[in-house]
């Protein structure tokens, strides 16, 4: 079975409908789907910028959130924009980099509907422990989060999403290279590593 | 009959698929097109670039040739890089905003597809006036162009564009001002055309 890997911050805002839809999306195909938490902040740091390029440009913001919610609309989800934006995602980050496999996803999806289906704030660790603790999973992962090794893990995966190519998100790379961006990219993306990958 | 507005430049990448593409997509959904040449170094000067931001960051650049290459085989369009990049657009567009209707349109496909499909420079009046002969297009047009009111009115239109929101290209507007942006966007907008505007 081909893998498509799934790169994304929890303050992205289209990575919103990205991992709502990718599981569903990557069945259809039989594609299986790693999940890779990043931080976009040294990303956007490269680039020069200190804050979301949707706030630097206020037409692009403009712009995004409208596109957003007509997204969201076309696909049936939820959608209320958080406050403040962007949120700080580096706990989420690092609780996501805790976990592994299946457990990652559900905890990911949850952050995320969460975040932009209701509006929530997700840098406080009582909302991570609500996720948690909703979707069954292990308590003691916003404790494991904490740890040197997480840390380190979560910042090695900022670095090979950089060595990628990856400047923004949602991102995904196939196996052999390829480097797609953007919500509207992913129905291609995972089209590329049924057939091509 | 319903219409969209197509705004581009003639140094956009995005554009060129968006141009050979638009009127038979839009043709399929009874809806017409205005084709609206601007610039956009004006716009992007208000975002505080006074280069293509594919030149600016380079890891956008750089993943902007091969999604566009990748986007252009998909869609059976050749596809040749020019060199430099981003092309003057200026005169291009200032023949395209002297000419108007069906004429304009296929003025405007000619210089997308030597440009991008052959990897032509478009900046010179032998190139312009190659196009016109080719397609049996006034001659005196690349005289017209470099009138007071063509100038004036090219302007006019990066001021138009602007005050609808406009802030890279290809940009789509519909009667009922909805703004959507990219070639991603473009059978979203024909769509919404076609039912709500």
């Amino acid at each position: 079975m081909t893998s498509l890997s799934f790169w994304f911050d929890f303050a992205s805002t289209y990575s919103y409908p990205a991992a709502l839809r990718i599981d569903e999306w990557a069945a259809a195909r039989r594609v299986s789907v790693v999940w890779r938490p990043i931080l976009l902040g040294p990303i956007f740091a490269d680039q020069g910028w200190r804050n979301s390029p949707f706030n630097i440009y206020p037409a692009k913001g403009k712009y995004m959130w409208r596109d957003l919610e007509r997204l969201c609309a076309a696909e049936n989800l939820p959608f209320l924009r958080p406050d403040p934006f962007p949120q700080h995602s580096v706990l989420a980050g690092r609780v996501a980099t805790a976990l592994e496999g299946e457990a990652r996803a559900r905890f990911c999806r949850a952050v995320f509907a969460g975040e932009f289906g209701c509006g929530r704030s997700i840098d406080s660790p009582e909302f991570i422990a609500g996720v948690l603790r909703d979707q069954d999973l292990p308590a003691d992962s916003l404790q494991r989060a904490g740890s040197d090794e997480v840390k380190a893990a979560l910042k090695s995966s900022v670095d090979e999403a950089r060595a990628l190519g990856v400047f923004g998100a949602p991102s995904f790379t196939t196996a052999n290279g390829e480097l797609f961006w953007g919500f509207d990219r992913l129905a291609t993306a995972l089209d590329w590593a049924r057939d091509r990958a």
